[in-house]
């Protein structure tokens, strides 16, 4: 999408053809910095302190680190070390584990000299597979947004409002998007469309990413706290929920930032639709009970201090608790999957249920 | 409560026995100031950018703006510009209209040179009447803490898990709080209480004054992020949510602080019990449909800014959205009595309902 009229991808390889350039998305929506990364451990870095985020960027990111493992050393050790130090920075994300798995399997097979022309080659593929998914995602969605729209238009003289939480923008993917990618696509056509953009506490990916690549593409949008969401639905200021998801099970229920779970009570207090947008990586076919996956538990830090820019444009860190209190930091929460009116795949909606996902994927491993 | 071991109140006469005294808590927790205010411009300046906030302490603050104005000038029209000042600061909370109609009221009927007296008086009973109802609601909802403490005693080997949002603590009243009054009785009786501090965002009253006092009374608490509360309700380590209220109508419906409603969401998805604690004045009995309550919608900057203090203590704000980032942000949500599992009032514990509430008070206005 656009950056300041210019087309960016999230991640994309460099100008030699081999250092990876990604978006500093610690430092958004205060500046705008691309960073390049040369190493697999700068890879590892740049995702466990969260320069890159979003589930899908995270495992294209990963794999590019595997092709600079390659090209610095082919070896089965650096193979499998790579594989190892990349997998540990994110637990909650499944398609990462699944990337590193597949792409460790393919060069297995080669000889050590074709490595890393051949990780280079998947990690272009995983890229540019992502992008087509998130398209595909945002057509889907898009034929939903216009039936909404199309409800809503005869009782409605404004735009259709879809609020969404953290960033499933595309920032956290390669392009396009997965939750945004139906506003993008219907924004592009001319659908009115307004984004409430919930703040998503403690790092506030709603506030810094999501409302600064919206504001680029030109998308009205407003930021609110994650806890007036619910009023604003009771409001019926709300038309549909739209969000991402880092791990969807076999059976529907969605593992995503934290704060997603309340919204989709207040969605279905208020009968407000509740989607989420799952290309078919996310979907954990293997975990039938949600209650087993991972939660990660970030730095309590995160909670205690708030990062910003001063007045002068300074990027500084505030604490705002007591300097003695104690915080908690769990990174995601499960929706089960009766709160989710359907799931946005690349092969088209579903209900949230084994059923529905295995009738969209047959095929699923 | 104490801060330092010290014993205070949030509101207090000075000295000389006629300037105000209260808690500066727009600088809390990073600083302890203690402000003095002398003329009801003061008082409303106070009120309205919440040095003092919660809707006990602005009724009793309001009624020494009276007692000020009348010191000045005990003419009609002082009177009644000094009521529709105050008055006017906070359209939420109900017990502010209620506190100046009644005092106008009472000073009407007397001659000028008794008024500045009289008004001092009201002040006083104001606040002693507050004390002793936040220490009754305390005392019921306590008996309740014990009740499940007994209950969960048998199957959990730690303390009791009270849930609180925003700031209905000590601060927000006179002293003891509503909320927190049974908290604080529990812990000094020797009942093993934690208690999991909702953020509160935009103006972060939980991680600032209700993680502050817990603090300084030895309270054990943790600040949490408010989307983060029904996934720790989810994970059964919320026994019990205590709020406080701005406003209750005399159907138990209840408005509170915004991300009040999606608590009690989660409350009752996870079978968590949800009560409120009461005070009688914040009842208004003459709303019987609580959409009618106005809720105040303040600046956005409360959203796009947060404060706290930077790594050498200094107060700084600092900007979180892009510069050209929209937000908006409505201070409270209404929780519907359906929702509600218990009013702690300071006659008792009711249900969510009009018939409960005129049981325990029949003499209602």
């Amino acid at each position: 999408m656009k950056v300041g009229g210019v087309a960016y991808r999230a991640i994309s390889l460099d100008g030699d053809g081999w250092g990876v350039r990604v978006i500093d998305q610690t430092v958004l929506p205060h500046r705008f910095d691309v960073v390049r990364l040369e190493t697999v451990e700068d890879t590892a870095r740049a995702i466990r302190t969260m320069l890159v985020r979003g589930a899908p960027l995270i495992g294209a990111t990963a794999v590019y680190g595997v092709a600079l493992a390659m090209r610095s050393d082919p070896s089965d050790a650096s193979l499998d070390s790579a594989v190892e130090l990349l997998a540990g920075t994110r637990p909650t994300a499944v398609n990462l584990r699944w990337a590193l798995d597949h792409v460790r399997e393919s060069l297995q097979e080669l000889p050590a000299a074709g490595r890393a022309d051949a990780a280079y080659r998947a990690a272009r593929s995983v890229c540019d597979e992502d992008v087509e998914r998130n398209r595909s995602i945002g057509r889907h969605g898009l034929a939903m947004l216009h039936e909404l729209a199309g409800d809503a238009g005869r009782a409605l003289e404004r735009p259709l409002n879809v609020l969404t939480h953290c960033n499933a923008g595309w920032l956290a993917t390669v392009d396009w998007g997965t939750a945004t990618s139906a506003i993008y696509q219907g924004h592009d056509a001319g659908l009115q469309v307004h984004v409430w953009v919930d703040e998503t506490r403690p790092r506030l990916q709603g506030a810094t990413l999501t409302a600064w690549e919206l504001g680029q593409h030109g998308v009205p949008h407003t930021v609110i706290p994650d806890s007036a969401a619910a009023y604003i639905m009771r409001k019926r200021e709300v038309d549909v929920v739209i969000v991402g998801t880092d791990r969807t099970t076999g059976c529907g229920d969605v593992a995503n930032k934290i704060g997603t779970y309340p919204l989709a009570l207040a969605a279905a207090d208020n009968e407000v639709p509740f989607y989420v947008a799952v290309p078919s990586p996310s979907i954990d076919w293997g975990t039938e009970d949600a209650g087993l996956i991972p939660i990660e538990e970030r730095d309590a830090g995160e909670v205690t201090s708030v990062r910003g820019v001063d007045v002068e444009q300074v990027p500084r860190a505030v604490r705002i608790t007591p300097a003695k209190s104690r915080a908690m930091n769990y990174a995601f929460d499960v929706t089960p999957r009766r709160l989710v009116t359907g799931l946005i795949t690349e092969r088209g909606i579903c209900g949230a249920s084994g059923d529905e996902l295995r009738r969209l994927f047959p095929d699923h491993r």
